[in-house]
């Protein structure tokens, strides 16, 4: 189904009902309100204004929409600032990041907790019963704008507590963090610092601590809004959308209490976002790499019940990128069905009209600011009339590639990348890329989730596996891919006392004894698979023959017979050969054959094929297959779906 | 005429009559003095020592030298600062921005407006009337290094009290920044911040409005400045001195009350700062780019009654760009002329005697430290020789193309660029560049200039069109060449409710309906013109046919008989396509061809051509010409002056 | 002989005797320990806990080894920075910089400096006469991070003492700092500021007044620090490791109160400090330039008495580069080797054991930490072995070759570059390595050294020539060869009066007329010599004639019998030629023919040599050697050595 955003805020009150009659016609079945209005329905302190609001919703639903309700808490409005300045956010600097534009609060502030409850309170009983609301998300992107950390007085405070709950004693901060290095012993919790603004590096450990701290933070916070919610307005959906390669805090532990995941899908402005390569941003620039949309489908889709939805998908250019393209005609319809081939429940788009003021004036929508369907627009009405005509979708069902993916591990080569391009977002998504350049359909799943069913499970990147980790991969009976730096690192960001891989020698016997990491340039491997490696090698202690090695004898790859290591950072060449000549066949996968900028996605009994390229593409035995959608050929930036 | 810089207080009052006599006799006219030296004319508060400046000015009255004297207020002494720290500018960061170099003051401190008016005073009381007194240079650069916008709570207070003054009630705030968007409405002025130190962008209507603000106040504190000496030294002519490539505020606004405009020519200096290529500043980097130098003379001469100054003219290396190249030879006598043949009453020399000391002792004088001349001296000396011989300059006539130059285009820009290399200094100074090449003369003019009598009529970039130039180019008879983003804002930084390009869809029937920028690359287009086009596109609703069109059929450029609209950033080859195929025939004008490194120039009934290249250069039909400075064929950084 | 760098405070007491018994194995006679002990040794105010280190330092003399203790002061406890926040040292922007890594004092501080004394004299006490004892390090690497120049108000207190000292009256400061230019002229020394945070440059004078006072402040602290060792620990030799690649203070005055400089050789980090080639750094990822480990030694070994140590040795890959590389087999072998050859007493390597956690857990030792050898100390345990064989190395000679090396030079030159590229400790390094090339010995020495002896003498940049200097310059026989800016500067920052080079004039008879800094590119020189230069460019006043002149006929190279001056920044191609074609001649030198990649050295009677490619080398006339280490023919990464 569609969906759409929409600021009855930003418009005259008589354009509402052509609005809602307009997205009834398109096909729209949800629209999202209310996430930056706190300053019109609190327009001072404690005084309300509920009636446009009223309006807007009733307006909405008698056109027949469901109202998606967001909680205004990403912009607290100017009087509550003034009357609580300690809401506001410090950079790495230390200064405020003060009122002015949107997410200026830290979730380390109680006045702001407590102000996020009455908000959210009164806007739950206001509207929590309303026949028209279908759900409800919590504020709006989550650590957008770099508001995750924040570095100031009262996060300090709130860290203290932090550490004070979680050591008990400043012995045991001190050996968690390795304070005798350096002479940095603390003799209690009132002398933590917060880890910046010092003369060089600090402890990995605290970094890593209070990145977790940071991310409890914002975990404790939605849990506060989704509790309220789910108190004052039974039986609706309560989501957040998220954003696209953006790890800050943990997403999966923020979404166990929702109902489901959204996101929202900028396929042009991540390409700028992503570390791709000139050439890539280039190549892609009006279509966006075919892997970013799907990585986020498949990530967030493995966040809550095996749901999501993209809460926000771009109709055309937007304003915040370093270059924003028009996208290629049909893209904004190939992204919507891409994302339901992927299991999405609801594509909505941002935003219904352009807005022609504010900070995002240069954001398309599906309207442009003089009331006339845009580009864009046309081609999600498109979409609407085939959903139409498509009925159903079928149920997601399991793929049968698991990808771990782990948010510590994000801020783990962050706080110590030990080589200046060892980017853990980007390995991560790489090896997703080289699995569906295979044709295969792929789960993301976090840590210590279930892997049985699994064929292949990869592990690009996990320098620390906790216990339910290691759990699961002993059991599963899946292949098992482990990439770098994998195990190499303690909870409290250490060295394992067996070295790396850690507790991931129980799976494969090797040792790590030794590991560098390398200037750009590519090293060519060889053996029974080849191609290149950069970034990363490590020497291994093993017993094992090496599948692939370096110039110098070093072992590049080693395998047992399920589980397979790979000592460095492959090249998209020598991963491609060491999925298609060891791992497919040892997890009893076959790999399709398509072009490299194709893409294939199965949804319940039915496939979808993409095309982001500039060929068209023909189906290999069309003939025998029942098309839903499109046909044998597949024009560029177009897509067919058929059964089986 | 020949005019020279100088500091008596950095040499030995012994060494002041025989600077004096050299200065004449090398063909200086005007001195210009003063305007770093309030240390010496008042040491402490209130104590003023005016004798060694008296006995300075008499010393080169003497030598039958006039006077320029500088007001000292772009470095106020260090007991001012210990008195009022108020004075001191912010940086974006909040942080003072502290003493112990130069222009250490924000325009928005009333008290050092005050005290501005206090020693501006004094110094008119003491030389008003000195018959030695030509006229008055008003501060020193303003905006240099920086400081027009300033971010400290004295800017704050100003903002408000200007805020209120402009809008009266916090509703009409709201609405004309689009306070809506994000919550960020007001309840009172009281509540206005700065906006800077955001969490993201703030309203780019408060930005626009801060920079207004900025350059109202320049605007304020310079007439503040020509008031008092108008007063106190009538018959005295008033100028300042602005710099290359310098946008900051609106030169047009703060000319108003000065008798013409000056301006500080670098232009070695000015290679580094524009963005041009790098194969660019290595082609040039002896001579500069051919166009820098008299961009410039053109956007000065239009300030302010059809005159302007070279107030500061390199003689050799400079001190401040990142490399500082020692002109070729020739080219300081090149640049001079061609500051005459752009018609320029003065062009007078920076400065009379390399500093031994101080920041800027790498800067090239007429004189080297040691007393000796110097080899930019000497060319000086055969400029003083050559003017002599040549008798008075003709006045200056008007161009048959005019260019118009909009500061605030440059704010607008600046502020949502929309795509990174957008920048409307680039576009304005190519497109004044296509033109030149092509040989004909350009008057730079303002927003609402009279236009009449103009045979073409260029907008490089003009996002908001007021109504006077609405109302020029209504009535002109010229043709009109607009580029891109032409009237795509309102007043208020927002969309006019018609699409770009607003109002001027009077003169020419399009509407924008879809922008990209485009990552760097060049786009083909073809059609009656042809050429390369990048960085940004717009999708045309129209009904005029496509003139040249992008390789999807888009079009590039359109237009009626008398207008013609760019809708893209044209690259070179395409710019001359236009001018050449379209826009000089409609307007019946007609190129020269001359090589890219000769620039010709009429004044009056004079003809000028300038060799910046590095081969020599005939003049087609020379044996027909009266020479008046060089002959039929000019070398490298040579020149020539012919009748017609 | 051998040495390491231990923490018994990071290991468990357990551990320690084992550790012992296997350093003395290894051939280890020194033991580094205790300089970042201070939280363990006092762990609260006044309370000192002694015994671990007591027993640690038993444990270690009990095994043979010799202790080398460090004061502790390079990591303040937190206790210490509660009490006295004065303590912490200030960034430029002004904000302190906190507790929670190292080297968190301002040398401003006078609280700081008491209380280094005390915890310096508690030490001393302890410890002074121990037995194992043999000698003391004063705290860690001064001014690492970047913390020799301090920006905060302890700063500004004892900046203004150090002026009225050295200036007596406000007329004599600003007369230094020339403050008539843009009226910076102070009445008093209150009104003083820091040199920073202000709207463009400050006056060069006043920031190299603020470099020599920083400079200053930290040979004051050593001294403290020495005068209480010297006092309580007689007869141990107290030295201090000094950095690769660092000048922010004046090493050669902190050394006058050592008996010897040691410092800390990375080879393979310096390679991604030092502005090399893209391209040079990737050739010798693995093995460093080969000039830059011995280029100091060199510079080290001229601090104190002809001596010198390697405090700290690269055992395997580091922490701290952007890109980390395992060294190639062999180099940790051949640096050691290499540093002997140079002179070394003893090189210690760093660490003795991998930390598991902290911020250098990246930083590998000698061992791994799962207590086993690591690669790096396998090839330690070789040199340990063949030291043993070898038998005592020979006295250091003077060298023929002298490379005069400035401090205050660099400070110089980075206050003003006047070229973005233009780098005195790349112009040092390049002359060096063009001499090393050619296979001759060079010391490096400080201005006013002796230079009785030598037979050239190189001074590569020199802007400021002191008395001193200029005397040893006049009293030398050797030939001199001066490169580009030398005597430029007076010590007041100032042009001298007689132009460049200033003193240097009565050397050879050139004024310097004018200079140009150059866009990176090349540009031929030719003559009797012939090259390439860059980056800057002399024109010369002289009636010598050229022996290289540019293509416009400017000379680049002049001479008389002894001295040769050249006018540009000469690339490797054209010093190549200077050197062979004139310098040695004149000098009596004759280079030697070895490839790029090898480079020899003499210690004594004794002749070693060191392959840095990738080809194997042989010796010419190997027959006739008699070999100690290796023979006639030398593979990567391996060295020969014998007699004669």
């Amino acid at each position: 189904m569609l969906g759409v955003c929409y600021y009855p805020e930003h418009w005259p009150e008589s354009w509402w009902a052509r609005d809602a009659a307009e997205m009834a016609a398109l096909g729209i079945r949800y629209v999202r309100i209310g996430e930056f209005a706190w300053s019109r329905i609190e327009p001072e302190s404690g005084h309300f204004e509920w009636e446009w609001l009223d309006r807007a919703i009733e307006t909405l639903g008698a056109a027949g929409l469901k109202v998606v309700l967001g909680t205004p808490t990403a912009t607290p409005p100017k009087w509550l600032i003034d009357l609580y300045p300690e809401i506001l956010p410090h950079a790495e600097n230390g200064a405020a990041r003060g009122f002015g534009s949107r997410r200026h609060y830290t979730f380390s502030s109680a006045v702001w907790y407590r102000e996020s409850a009455r908000i959210v309170t009164a806007m739950a009983e206001r509207y929590g019963e309303s026949p028209h609301v279908a759900g409800w998300q919590t504020d709006n992107e989550y650590g957008c704008h770099d508001t995750v950390l924040s570095w100031g007085p009262e996060d300090l405070t709130a860290f203290k507590g932090w550490l004070r709950r979680r050591y008990q004693t400043p012995e045991a901060l001190n050996e968690a963090w390795g304070n005798v290095f350096w002479s940095m012993e603390l003799a209690s919790f009132d002398e933590v610092e917060l880890p910046v603004r010092t003369v060089t590096e600090t402890a990995p450990a605290a970094r890593l601590d209070y990145w977790r701290f940071a991310s409890e933070q914002v975990v404790r916070y939605n849990e506060m809004q989704v509790g309220i919610l789910r108190r004052l307005s039974p039986g609706r959906f309560i989501t957040h959308n998220y954003m696209g390669f953006f790890h800050d805090f943990d997403h999966h532990a923020v979404s166990e209490t929702l109902d489901f995941a959204s996101w929202d899908s900028y396929p042009l402005g991540f390409l700028e976002k992503f570390p791709f390569s000139e050439q890539e941003r280039t190549r892609f620039t009006r279509t966006s790499h075919p892997d970013v949309p799907t990585f986020h489908h498949d990530l967030y889709r493995g966040m809550a019940g095996n749901r999501f939805w993209v809460m926000e998908q771009q109709p055309g250019p937007v304003n915040w990128a370093p270059w924003n393209a028009v996208p290629a005609p049909g893209m904004v319809r190939l992204w919507a069905w891409e994302a339901f081939a992927h299991g999405a429940e609801v594509v909505s788009y941002f935003r219904w009209r352009q807005a022609p003021f504010g900070q995002e004036q240069m954001h398309a929508g599906l309207n442009r600011p003089d009331r006339v369907r845009s580009p864009g627009g046309e081609e999600a009405a498109q979409v609407g009339a085939e959903l139409k005509a498509f009925g159903a979708l079928p149920e997601n069902r399991p793929s049968p590639v698991a990808l771990v993916f782990d948010y510590e591990a994000s801020w783990i080569t962050r706080i110590q990348p030990q080589g200046k391009d060892y980017r853990h977002e980007e390995i991560c998504f790489r090896w997703y890329e080289a699995v569906r350049r295979l044709g295969l359909d792929v789960d993301i799943v976090r840590p210590g989730a279930d892997l049985s069913g699994y064929s292949l499970v990869l592990l690009p990147s996990l320098p620390h596996v906790g216990e339910a980790m290691l759990e699961t991969l002993k059991t599963t009976e899946a292949v098992i891919l482990i990439g770098p730096r994998a195990g190499s690192k303690t909870r409290n960001y250490a060295f394992p006392d067996n070295l790396a891989p850690g507790p991931l020698a129980e799976l494969i016997p090797i040792k790590v004894i030794e590991v560098a990491s390398m200037r750009p340039a590519l090293h060519a491997v060889g053996g029974e698979v080849s191609g290149h490696a950069a970034r990363w090698r490590e020497w291994l202690e093993t017993d094992l023959p090496a599948l692939a090695s370096f110039e110098d004898g070093g072992a590049a790859v080693v395998a047992t017979d399920r589980v397979i290591y790979c000592a460095t950072w492959a090249e998209g060449d020598l991963l491609s050969e060491i999925l298609t000549t060891i791992a497919l066949p040892k997890a009893g996968l076959v790999p399709v054959d398509i072009p490299d900028t194709i893409r294939i996605r199965r949804r319940g009994d039915l496939t979808f094929a993409f095309n982001y390229g500039t060929e068209a593409w023909t189906i290999p035995d069309a003939a025998a297959k029942r098309f839903l959608l499109g046909g044998a050929t597949i024009a560029p930036q177009d897509l067919a779906c058929w059964e089986g």
